[in-house]
């Protein structure tokens, strides 16, 4: 189900040979009948961005927001490959407009994997007519698995709103191999819905769910979101999808942060009492990008001087005498210094998967939150190298 | 020598007991005859300030830029220790102005250690007898050794100018294991200098020096640099003050480079043909805090997409179709692509202690560079826990 769960979307996944392993690595996502529908996406904010990304933003301009088809790879990142790059990003297009029976600008192209390595189009090519064949609306578990880098398993979900369904998949290793770090995800939805109202929701949902993910502070050159809406459904309110959206999108980068092999936690960081919410998002991520803060977590400990140390050098207001820390609900420092507490309760929290630590800052009334892991040992040998 | 190699300075490094291990962890440099000169430092920009940073910047304005005595103690930063902390560090600071025989606000004081945690302020307190007793002419390597947290051998550095020397130590366990990240240092000279001229020189000095080694990206709360100028020596230029402090800062840093025990490369990063300085050290710093990019060092893999991804999100000037990037010398991308290259003269490169590369953004003249090292599961094991 999953990306096909809506009515009036196929969905396939083949391998195709980019990947050397043989494992799926080509996915597809298309309207049943091959006609263009209300479309929005939200790209990378990276500058070196990737060639199916321009193509992509092109492709979503020059339709004015309609799209009958997604065409995906995993294997490869198509970034940092100049010309021959766009140029093979728009055979993928064309290819998947071919078997779809559309216009190649109403088809969106996502690519993920390693950067500044020529894509093998024709390897793709070759694909096209397995794929085309094995689209179905039974197809959306192998296209979620057709995505996958170091995923271990595909992100799938379905929303069921009131008379509209939202389906999804997604990949991110982010969490853990962000050698492939792209997160890609792709939405579709029966609701009936104007090209701008989806474009806000979706920006909103992005913001309320992946956009909170952070790892290592790296922005890929790849990351796309994408949403089609057929409106086969009902109509459903600004707010009805953009709540449908945010809390499909909110599951599936849960199922990111859950899938993080080689971290042995998932750590949630509020900052509350800031001057600002940029204050306390900008609090919330220097300690998620902490390394040294990230090891201590790893390690199962509760070093909150650290966390003072990170949240000082935030640029951000702040006032070491009004810091209070909590894990998993238990204070550990009020007014900047320690305090009494239950150090066992605090030690069995930090040795759980999920860690909870609250800052409040004491300066205002703002607040914030980023979901992170550990940095562990996986991580490193999982980025050591490219192959 | 070392700290007292410039005439009128004595030292001395004891085990007060601050260390659980014993090892020396009290450390005092003073005038021989107890008489403030002129002083000048740099502190953190931290706003989680540590007690005996607050301390020594009272004092040194309350002096007017005097000082005649710095005592430093290792094994705890005296950082979130609140009203308490500012006490003890008053109290380091009166003791060893009653050793030395001056005012003391002509005492700066400085801590290195686990931050959080209550100085034992009464430990140092009865060590001061045994660190006056020791001061002498010949105190400077136990000095540097007293400082020591993480790092395997005393850093220590002595320039000669015409008619003036500069004498210097330091301790900076940041490279590898930053949970005691803090960088202190000590310089002090004969030469005759104004405090206003020494204040500016120095500042260029920790700019050219300290300030350009990244290793995690995170600005301790504790650091300082401090320099003691006595004026019985030459009355140097401002030009030539300037060149000694930071040939001296940069033997330093250099010294803090190759002491990292756990990374096992010292990564020199230039980005030039940048639009500004600023561009140039802000795509430097985000290649050398880039998390992933470290592990790939530290896998001797030359993965140059993972750096054009770290330029495109460092919110510089940028166009990939620009960019050149080498290692040792050997181009690897030109114009935002691939090119032919000598793998294994690149693989040679990659597989030494120190690794050179150069990041040509080729959208105008400016460039700046960086100090840094690898990511391993040493630093990962250092950072793990306080204990």
């Amino acid at each position: 189900m999953s990306v096909t769960a809506a009515q009036g979307y196929v969905a396939a996944g083949v391998a195709a040979g980019v990947k050397a392993s043989g494992d799926l690595d080509l996915s597809l996502v298309a309207t049943d009948d091959g006609r263009p529908v209300v479309a929005a996406a939200t790209f990378t904010s990276n500058k070196a961005t990737a060639a199916p990304v321009q193509v992509s933003r092109r492709h979503l301009g020059a339709s004015g927001g309609r799209a009958a088809a997604v065409i995906l790879n995993s294997g490869n990142a198509n970034a940092a490959t100049g010309a021959a790059g766009i140029e093979a990003a728009e055979r993928m297009c064309a290819g998947a407009a071919h078997l779809v029976g559309c216009n190649p600008e109403h088809v969106l192209v996502c690519s993920t994997g390693l950067i500044g390595i020529p894509l093998p189009i024709e390897v793709i090519e070759k694909a096209l007519p397995a794929l085309a064949e094995a689209r179905s609306s039974d197809g959306g578990e192998a296209a979620a698995r057709a995505i996958m880098t170091t995923d271990t398993q595909p992100k799938q979900v379905v929303i069921e709103g009131d008379g509209f369904v939202v389906g999804g998949m997604a990949k991110g290793a982010a969490m853990l191999a962000p050698n492939m770090a792209t997160m890609l995800a792709v939405l579709t939805t029966d609701a009936d819905v104007d090209a701008d109202v989806l474009q806000a929701a979706l920006r909103g949902a992005v913001a309320e769910s992946f956009n909170k993910l952070s790892v290592d502070g790296c922005t890929s050159t790849n990351d796309t979101v994408i949403v089609l809406a057929n409106g086969r459904g009902s109509r459903p309110s600004h707010d009805a999808i953009a709540a449908a959206l945010t809390e499909a999108c909110q599951d599936l980068a849960a199922q990111m942060a859950g899938d993080a092999e080689g971290a042995t936690k998932v750590v949630r960081i509020t900052v509350q009492g800031a001057a600002s919410t940029e204050d306390a998002a900008a609090g919330a991520r220097n300690i998620a990008d902490s390394q040294l803060t990230k090891c201590s977590w790893y390690g199962q400990d509760p070093y909150w001087g650290r966390i003072a140390s990170d949240l000082g050098s935030a640029g951000i207001e702040f006032d070491l005498d009004r810091l209070s820390v909590s894990y998993g609900g238990l204070q550990v420092c009020r007014g900047g210094v320690t305090i009494d507490h239950d150090a066992d309760a605090v030690r069995e929290h930090m040795a759980g998967r999920h860690v909870d630590i609250v800052c409040d800052l004491g300066v205002g009334g703002a607040s914030d939150w980023i979901l992170t892991n550990d940095l562990t040992h996986a991580y490193v040998d999982e980025n050591m190298g490219t192959s």
